[in-house]
């Protein structure tokens, strides 16, 4: 039996990261994560620096569990938490580092995983966009653009059923966004059947559940606030638009992205309209769908018309589609349904394990 | 002191009509209101002929009370339903009918009220619609479209935004859909204005709490189906978009409504999409929503960037809309908020009857 | 007509004080109440110095809308926050001063309106236990407990069902805390009647909506710590025990008292469990509470064997009791629900006030 | 390598079915198990005689897809529905049969598997109670008592932790009811111990999701009845106390059971009050509490003073366990939570069927 791989998980006190450690636990392939947490030596580490990173709470003696965090853990098994170190990382073999921390924090560490030779899966945005007014809205300075250039050439955009045959080979997998998983898994099959009628613009209007919105308390995340509401938020502005517009070769202007937070802890629905350009068949644009996604087990073609709701991915790692068309034949809808931190970051990032490393694309996801 | 508005109510056991019940109880310048109940003879019951309205729990004595149905009626005061009798409606004195019924129910009683002198506000969708092809969806019968003709054009839809100058002479008021009015409103300044560019398309997307579908138990109410959840529904084909059309001089192709079931007890969300025929300032559009709401109580418009969320309005008679405008000053996007149950439905049945009796239009709603 | 009472509300900007200010709006008797902020000088600033009131987000000319804070009040009218002065309140005649305040905040601001003749509601647990091994857990220094000590003897606590006739000449009222409504309203008629068999304890087992946790946001009141969990607190270790010790003459050792945290924005539900010294018919239990609160608008008996639900009181008032006794006769559980934000504070608030002014107790509340 | 072992599940239509289907298609050590409907002919079918068994949707070829009920379940492989007929049961070589069946269904069933040697683990009540005047709630009827005399007799509550010696070699194992499961585990340890005072009663306060109360819509089980709502039900009447008072060996007069119904899908939480005979340590009570479940891995004793959550064990087959002591030393209070879908009944019954093939405990349940 071969070894398994040696992997490390740093952010595995946030939302994302505790799915994903949840996961790698499970995995068949891998050995038990390293779980990693800010160096002790706050001077010189670079997440303390950027003032990011609160300290989980410690023990007696210094060390951290994982279980006194999320007691979902405990009872069976340790979870200790370790300070970053690159050399205790190369010293234990680790191949694999999993960056499920705030985009700043993973602009500063995967230059130095990549100069070490360790692989990363990053689930920030601080590496999924090409153009420079994409990534603005991230406010790099220029001398981070100037350092990052030639890694952000290399980082490869982790949407598996789009970039496939790139994530065998990446050293750096950009983990994508959330939402921009289900507004391009969504599109992009239409999109390359040249059926759809671009000039009279693309809307994704999409819901997120709470955990979306990270961790931290806020008067927004506060659950008065979001129980028995709606709302929208960053219209025109929200930093997945970038990359929605990137994967999908769009202008910004030609798609409208409006996000709302759910009054759930997670799961995501999109409801995406286009205009086609001539009158079609729903036959022919769920064919359109089926070839697309042929062979891609996480993503599930719904047939016409049944439509997936949030339930059904949830605690899964597939991302639904289904659609209805107007009676003219013009006006399409498209639903897409993914639970937000498994195909939206924490399953997708292993699906992208998976790819680097040959293995079958379902491993540890059933 | 003048003598009280003598009015009646069937269909007090549905959300709306339970809704509307409250508000009448504390309205001042009405008496406590006669609620009805299907007619004992029940061969002759035109509800049970059609096999609706179900029988609440009666007790020993065949009486039955609001309070038994509904416990936070309890306490202070007895709510008893009496079998709806046209006879007893007139020796009472009542002037006005409150109809919170299923359509066909208020399609066949409206008549009988009106060859009465009864006046009726009406809180299905059974009046609302002039146009046969938008009526089609109710089903009704060829031999009603040519009995209630002249009621039909008689009726007048009751959105006192809109339609206030009709409102207070008219006889039958055919109160606006749930939906309908958060549209309606979005969109009605905007079209009048010009400013639309109507070939580009318009799209709602609504969303809805569960009163909005009604209080009969069904798999797609129950609690599990809807909690943590969010599922899109009757995609071009919800009853409430002929209203839409209607009320906004627009063909039904002109506009995409996907109504949403959110997992909450009330409140609408509609978020809104239209192109603007050219580049627009913020300013312009606050202006021409402030213009057209002038002097109307219950239409708050938020100061842009400001949006409404669904909280904002619960349990009040408002209609909140807030807007923002893309930087292409072309793309624009309103959100629309209001209580499905009270500005959606009791609170704005409510407001037609201040109207109806040239009352204050807050009156009771304050 | 009778010249309106004079009242400002100091902590508008917490649920409590949201709440209260919006029962206080509607008050037939009342003009529209001051709204209080902290002093502009800091330095003097008794809220201040103890680190404690955040500030509201000012607008630019320093002026803070409670609006802005909470826009399900805007629209229609202002509502400036004015900094405390009390050369300003009594300028205006203010009467009555309501404190929705943390319990420092009340326990320093207190004893500054009596010297001036300022009546007070405070809403805090600063001023609502008598003796001092009850008081502990406030933590007040022994130079307050020196200084405060005649106003502590002063004060009324704030049950009107229990207390009503102290209140009409309080000059402080300390009004009740919210879990403690609900348990002594449970409890009183029985331990009065002698019915309890005390040796055999009593248990309270509370549930309690989010918002009686408070505005703070913190990772216990984050939407995804409470959606879809139930948690038990603060065991044997609440605030409120020593309240309900007091004002039902218990040692604390005869009531246990465990809170939970619903996911659910507010309401309570108390179930409490008592042992009856001798097999004991429904009916005469019945008869214990209904004779108790005779005449007592606020609590609804509900006829056993009904219970009432957290929803029946949303909303209202009302502290609604039930009760089911067990086949031996003598396991005796009782159910008590109320609204935490309205019987549990605002509302209980104003229906002192009543009293105090020698008005319907149900004035401004229906 | 082995062959799997062949087991099949009538009842995947409902919530515990589904749960139990999932969790047996991941089971590493038994076959895709066959999943059964009412047999055709309806005559002959004893769900349908006794009216219970709602016939789920079909397609064109009477042919009944899971996943087209469940659509989580939708996108690869299929999930027919075949009917029961004991002959293909046979012939399939099914070994195990479990039922999430009505109790009146399990009651007709189990007779006819155990003539046929088909070995059962029964999710309903059917089979749980030895005492008749425990059963009696149930209402089978006398004929029914004589015929079921014997395999009453010989059917093993399957609580492992507490009967794991007779579950491996049981044919009828009868699962235990969820609420019934944290009580009892909550309980055992003290009871056994002797620190109890029994004389001074005992009292469970469990709260749990709705899933609990089964898929049937009903006015109860509505989102609008059960969101923003707690209510008691069931008081001293409920079904899961006559398991509490067998397995511990109580008298039902001993132990108060009060269920609730929470505005959560799924997770049951109990509060369990317990009076010492004398002040006691914590230590020893964590220490009875380690010492009664050491090296059983489904049961999570937490270190004091630190309690349960309900979401710390939702989607798990654990039971977590905590307590805390009152300052007094005697008054003990037990936090008892578990996922009732899952170690509240499917995934217990996976642990049985693991128990009864001689596998490891947690087989296809981490």
């Amino acid at each position: 039996m071969a070894a398994k791989l040696k992997i490390a998980v740093l952010g595995a006190t946030g939302y994302s990261g505790l799915e994903l450690t949840r996961l790698l636990l499970r995995h068949p392939l891998v050995d038990k994560p390293v779980l990693l947490r800010r160096p002790d030596n706050q001077n010189s580490d670079p997440l303390k620096k950027m003032g990011k990173g609160r300290a989980p709470s410690e023990n007696g003696n210094g060390e951290i569990n994982l279980a006194d965090i999320f007691p979902a853990l405990s009872g069976n098994g340790k979870y200790p938490l370790e300070p970053l170190s690159w050399s205790s990382l190369k010293q234990k073999g680790v191949e694999l580092l999993f960056l499920a921390t705030p985009h700043e924090v993973s602009r500063a560490l995967v230059p130095e995983a990549a100069a070490r030779g360790i692989r990363v899966i990053d689930l920030s945005g601080a590496w999924r966009l090409k153009q420079a007014r994409h990534r603005a809205i991230y406010g790099f300075t220029d001398a981070d653009e100037v350092t990052a250039a030639e890694l952000t050439r290399k980082a490869v955009y982790g949407l598996p059923e789009l970039n496939g045959d790139q994530i065998p080979a990446a050293t750096i997998v950009a983990n994508p966004g959330c939402y921009a998983t289900t507004v391009i898994l969504a599109l992009a099959p239409l999109l390359k059947s040249g059926l759809v009628d671009r000039e009279r613009g693309i809307i994704a209007d999409s819901k997120s559940g709470v955990s979306g919105a990270g961790k931290e308390p806020s008067p927004r995340t506060h659950f008065v606030s979001v129980a028995d509401n709606l709302s929208a938020y960053a219209l025109f502005a929200h930093r997945h638009l970038g990359e929605i517009a990137e994967q999908l070769q769009l202008r910004t202007e030609e798609v409208t992205f409006t996000p709302h937070l759910l009054p759930i802890p997670r799961g995501i629905l999109s409801t995406v309209y286009v205009r086609l350009k001539q009158s079609t068949q729903p036959a022919k644009i769920e064919t359109c769908y089926r070839d697309f996604y042929k062979g891609k087990y996480f993503v599930r073609v719904f047939a016409n018309p049944k439509l997936p709701e949030i339930q059904f991915s949830l605690n899964t790692n597939y991302c639904d589609l289904g659609f209805c068309l107007a009676p003219d034949g013009e006006r399409l809808v498209i639903v897409s349904c993914e639970d937000n931190l498994i195909k939206g970051a924490a399953g997708q990032a292993v699906q992208n394990m998976n790819l680097m490393y040959g293995w079958s694309e379902e491993a540890g996801l059933l």
